[in-house]
């Protein structure tokens, strides 16, 4: 069987473009003894992948010129020689960015029962709202009534972070790129003050939508909103430190804060995350958040991108803001 | 009774000069129902106190202009309204920078029985030393075997940060300004490794000290030892942050470290915090430091001024690195 997929051309030098990938067609195996061939039905772009595409040493290791991406995607067995999985179960796999493939039944995770469509399980109930349940509860450690900034709040993240603290009933302030993102965190995620951070200075909005300071800022993007978050938190706040959006592309180093020392005297942690650190939470998050999401206490959005050469759009796309909610392709 | 004490005649732009201080005579009120008039033996100057000189919301309140400053000091009761303080007691009080003062009850802390001299109730056994402390074991929740770094190493808190360190049995590496603080660290101390921040990159220091990184890094000064030690730390490595003393005279924002996402991938916590965030511990501290004091398992130097009216020359050595250990003024 044959297939499509995309590999990395080279590496890419700020904002990726098209040209920094190719599309190629590749031969899908079929599977040995305690192997499985599955079929994707979607799959995944994320920030964290452009880091990816560096050469240096960092949590994941980089990807290679010329091979195949890789990435969260979510699948449909197609043939199998393991007896855990069975022609048509739904499994979760590290396999992205392409079409079909044939690998080790070690590699996948058999998703079970699903509670809602394939795709949530790359987003609200999928690695990025995982990753804003553990950053919110555990990391940020977030109580009752406190006051929660959510930056890249209509992010596939941030607009699970927002409505997690509204359900703990904490006070929850959002920002994002565009008009349209910001009525929706106000008018359907119930965030209390949402803004767009090209509309005047970040600091100012923070001051007006939480005058007494904020408790945890879940800060997804670094530069400028982290510098003004610090400026506005209250004793003992958390920082939970998920993502830089702001920085993935840049071509030299950008300065951090100017005002870490905010920290000493308010007491303040900033702690850096990813959700690997808390695999041992997966099963209750899992659980948790199907409930959440099937009694529509937490709704989501995605933005669809159709094909597997259209995976470079949909990524390029997650640094121009041109999703609203969970990035998605669909491969079916 | 008169005395003399000094002034705060204008706020300093950048390193402090004798001209923003005046040395005044004042007088000493004698006691009444309730107070005690205390002569004091030696007083504190410290980092922090060039936070107080700038007009700005801060965690403690400015200094004003044509005001005796205050900060810590160790004095004797020389006449009591109190029945809790008699003549001749030794008092902790925060009315430095003068000679002698009459003051509420309430506002002294009555030492007891001294355990090593006065000037020590400054430094190993004050605030310095509690600072190192409550930094090294509850912030940075050293663990044994672990690695260390402290920068400002010869300083009055860093100095002591790498003694408790040793006791714990970590591997402790320190910086310093000058050849002969790092021979003090490295001869008397018992630093694993110590260097001088002018000699070469601090980068590269660590690199040879830790190559397999640091558990934990005491930040006393920010700036470039910050960024180097972000790029040496190991998963999971927490940073207790103590001082920024590298930009306390800053004339602009300087930039904070422009490789805070290293903390991402590597679960790091950064965490600020002042010693009196820790007060519930201060008497397990006493005791236990006393302790290690009396055995020799903490030794201390002291840089000593003669004098309030050398206080002002105390204060600006600390920020041109006048000082090894301890900066004391000593007023009897």
């Amino acid at each position: 069987m044959q297939c499509k997929a995309v590999t990395l051309k080279r590496r890419p030098m700020g904002i990726p473009t098209p040209d920094d990938f190719s599309v190629i067609t590749t031969e899908v195996a079929s599977p040995e003894n305690g192997q499985v061939q599955v079929r994707n039905v979607c799959m995944s772009v994320d920030p964290y992948m452009r880091g990816r595409m560096i050469e240096r040493k960092s949590y994941v290791p980089p990807f290679q010129i010329g091979e195949i991406l890789n990435g969260g995607a979510i699948g449909r067995v197609s043939a199998s020689r393991h007896p855990d999985f069975k022609e048509g179960d739904y499994v979760q796999n590290g396999f992205g960015w392409r079409e079909a493939f044939c690998a080790d039944a070690s590699t996948l995770t058999s998703l079970g029962e699903l509670k809602a469509p394939a795709s949530a399980y790359l987003g609200a109930i999928g690695m990025p709202g995982m990753t804003a349940y553990v950053g919110l509860l555990e990391v940020g450690a977030l109580k009752e009534g406190e006051t929660v900034f959510v930056s890249g709040g209509a992010g596939a993240v941030g607009s699970i972070v927002g409505q997690i603290a509204r359900i703990k009933n904490a006070r929850v302030i959002g920002s994002a790129g565009t008009a349209e993102k910001v009525a929706w965190l106000k008018d359907d995620l119930g965030f209390d003050y949402a803004f767009d951070y090209h509309d005047g200075a970040i600091e100012a909005h923070l001051k007006e939508a939480a005058p007494d300071g904020i408790d945890v800022y879940f800060d997804n993007v670094g530069g400028d909103h982290l510098q003004a978050a610090l400026n506005n938190m209250r004793p003992f706040g958390r920082i939970p430190l998920c993502g830089a959006i702001s920085q993935y592309n840049a071509t030299a180093p950008v300065p951090g804060p100017n005002n870490l020392a905010m920290a000493i005297g308010l007491g303040l942690t900033l702690r850096g995350f990813i959700v690997s650190h808390f695999n041992h939470l997966a099963k209750q998050f899992r659980q948790q958040m199907e409930t959440w999401v099937s009694h529509g206490d937490i709704t989501y959005q995605e933005t669809i991108y159709q094909g597997v050469d259209k995976a470079p759009d949909a990524f390029i796309g997650l640094f121009t803001g041109a999703n609203t909610g969970k990035m998605i392709v669909t491969l079916e």
